[in-house]
């Protein structure tokens, strides 16, 4: 493709974007196809010659977008949001169009410098604590930034793991509203599933309870394990519960085992005074921590920040030089390499999007963000509240609300039915997308605003629509 | 940013991209930059108030550009090319655009559907296997399709790792040549360093040998180890150096265990009948098998296909299903869930941009590009090979020529140090940038060809600036 070709096919890509985003709020947020639709519309076999891009833009819209599920959509309420915004995807095609790949700080210093000063940035924007100052990193998912953790927490028993394998009984602590991404690292890492020792939740708050912890600590190290971390959640990804990180914290520095704090969706709120307290016991306590500009920071997928107290550990624990990496840069130790702070080798220049992202928003601009997804699920509650045929959960700190119909007269089996079939018919209509968990064993739905072109009239046409659905006679 | 102001910056943007291109040849390939730079040329605070994306793009050119070594520039030749093209970046676009997350099927089903013919499109290019259609999945990296592959064969292995965690001695066969990626899986997966068990090879050929492999399995299972995966690479990252795989696999069977065969950078050249050899002996011998469309196939990083045979252990061994993830679809067991084939959980719509460069190029495009990166190495080895003050290795059936100068007169340990020094005073002068290994203990400078924008006239000005500083009198 020329230049010139470039720049003719650029431009209809971005004016394909901002069409897009322009009419999204008309197409149904659900995709309706059935499993194969897609798959069976491309051609089986790849073209033989090539040819000019129209075919690909025609295709989007003929083959592709019936095929999405559309996170951008304003009426989007399901998992967590993926924010993107104009200049995360403009600051990730220039990370495209520079094509450079930043494994080492050679191979592209300002892909490494960017990155560590911009986690530093979020780090004044977070208020986190000092000490991840130069100590953070862009990871592709909060999954990936705890199994980096984890390796780390492993190198710091002292054991010899990276050298010969998982040989003791090492244990990692959790509770059940911990992300299911613990529990696969705790598979990927060889410490196994068997040995995630599940720490009783508060049955009202859902948070994690530090004397259970201690207590399962003191039986397993007693038992002859050796414990590796504690992972507490900040915003857990059912009903965004709350662990007490500082008390979580004394038991661990009690125990000497790693702290790593999981504040995937919520930590980024922290950019408002009036959220702050999200950082409770990081600055005395955390090992390491994480959170996802891509969820809720308008940056679009991937980015999580993961930042270390220490990061010796983390490069003994994953650090190989082969010949063909040796450089005069590496070997002076005056740079960072982050392939070493990472699973794979290669690297993008993901820092371009977050930067991007931080100069167009400023500090301000990325408040008023948290700010309103905050303000409409505050007024999503309110409303349920008052609707007496609804329960929700009080507990909403964020952008997330979990609520369910009463279903007066049906047994809990019954009502549990009935919510999924409710979901189920709403998500089907193309109207709303949401999704559900259960608390106490009963099925609740999950309605998490953040989108940035969530506005309240999205919500407040959800909830109408919500309500009318439960209210109709079924078959 | 509105519409109208993403519609105005997206421009910008292609433009300063297409820009770049056209003017690339005019800049140091290497950044000249030293450690600290970048970092300090960037705001220590971050921006209370947003700005305009001018901001950005000025501070790109002021900033950015002096710290950006040029992985497009046609006289990169460092380490392997990292391609990337206007289709490819358009893709990309497109994705960030439409800003899905396709961890499930059912959170975008074209995201998963597309993915998946891609995939198939890809069997057909390259002329894989047919046990791999359907069994394809793109990973960020060789590195993670390789530890997910070694996932998969110690779920295979019949143990019970995954729940109880590494629990016997689990052995990892490589050679002195295979990527460092998998000692580091090794690592990941608390097998060890200590059990990843390093084959011979042939002094000549480096090839990893048959004989030495079946010899140390025999020795392992006879110890009591449980030997894991075996890993033959196609196209060493040293030297590009070919592995046996009929050979190794027929021992792999003999031994009941898992081959896994890196073809990182080589692979893709099997889209060219001519190299339809580098697949010898996949069909009948690969569990696990990956190539990297990211390095020499036009696709900007990142892109690796991983395909398994069988994909069954790998779904055991990294599939965990929260309440939250739970939908009528996975249920079905009618579709594909792609966050069970890799380490995170989350996913970003890769396949539009491998869609994107195999219907701008067809399959003729894209053999075109491997032909001119292969014929381009040749004639530079011919160069090589007809002075008398260089030596060259005979063997560079790809991309990549690996030679030296003679240094008529100097000891060994001299003359490799002659040649360090003569590739960092070539790096330093920013005209053109290569990378070195050593084999049998001698440094060798590589020279990798196969960039899109590197023509027969950059390798003749290599080539000429190579030998003009080689005769050079240094101090």
């Amino acid at each position: 493709m020329t230049p010139e070709e470039f720049r003719r096919y650029g431009r209809q890509v971005v004016d394909w974007i901002a069409d897009y985003h322009e009419r999204i709020a008309s197409m149904p947020v659900l995709s309706q196809v059935k499993p194969g639709d897609v798959q069976d519309a491309l051609p089986a076999r790849p073209p033989e010659e090539g040819e000019g891009f129209e075919g690909v833009l025609a295709d989007l819209e003929r083959i592709v977008l019936p095929g999405v599920t559309h996170w951008q959509h304003p009426s989007f309420f399901a998992y967590f949001p993926s924010n993107t915004s104009g200049p995360a995807i403009l600051g990730d095609l220039l990370s495209s169009g520079l094509g450079v790949q930043g494994m080492l700080w050679a191979t592209s210093p300002a892909c490494t410098e960017m990155e560590t000063r911009v986690a530093d940035w979020m780090v004044d924007l977070l208020g986190l604590p000092a000490a991840f100052r130069g100590n953070g990193v862009i990871q592709d998912s909060a999954s990936s930034a705890c199994l980096v953790a984890l390796l780390a927490a492993v190198q710091r028993t002292g054991g010899s793991a990276a050298r010969d394998g998982i040989d003791r009984r090492h244990t990692l602590y959790v509770s059940s509203q911990t992300h299911s991404s613990l529990e696969k690292a705790a598979r990927i890492t060889g410490i196994g599933s068997a040995n995630v020792r599940v720490v009783d939740v508060d049955p009202g708050t859902l948070a994690m309870d530090p004397a259970h912890l201690d207590a399962l600590l003191t039986e397993d190290a007693a038992a002859g394990a050796v414990p590796v971390m504690v992972c507490a959640t900040v915003g857990t990804t059912s009903t965004t519960a709350v662990d007490p990180v500082p008390a979580i914290g004394e038991v661990c520095r009690g125990h000497g085992v790693w702290l790593h704090v999981d504040a995937a969706y919520a930590g980024v709120a922290a950019v408002c005074p009036e959220f702050r307290w999200v950082n409770d016991g990081l600055a005395e306590h955390a090992d390491s921590y994480s959170t996802n500009p891509h969820k809720w920071l308008l940056t679009n997928f991937d980015c999580t920040l993961l930042w270390l107290a220490d990061r010796a550990p983390m490069i003994e624990a994953l650090s190989i030089l082969p010949e063909y990496l040796r450089n005069q840069a590496t070997t002076s130790g005056d740079v960072i390499d982050y392939r070493d702070w990472q699973i794979p080798l290669g690297r993008r220049f993901r820092a371009l999007k977050l930067w991007s992202v931080i100069r167009w928003y400023g500090a301000e601009g990325l408040r008023a963000h948290i700010r309103a997804g905050a303000r409409l699920a505050d007024a999503l509650a309110s409303w349920i509240a008052a609707d007496p045929a609804f329960e929700v959960r009080d507990h909403h700190p964020f952008g997330l609300v979990c609520f369910r119909p009463r279903w007066a007269g049906l047994a809990p089996d019954e009502a549990d039915a009935a919510t999924l079939a409710l979901m189920e018919r709403l998500n089907a209509s193309g109207d709303l997308y949401l999704t559900h968990t259960r608390v106490g064993g009963r099925v609740l739905l999950r309605l998490a605003v953040g989108g940035p072109a969530t506005e309240e009239r999205h919500v407040r046409a959800a909830w109408d629509r919500i309500r009318e659905e439960a209210a109709r006679p079924t078959a």
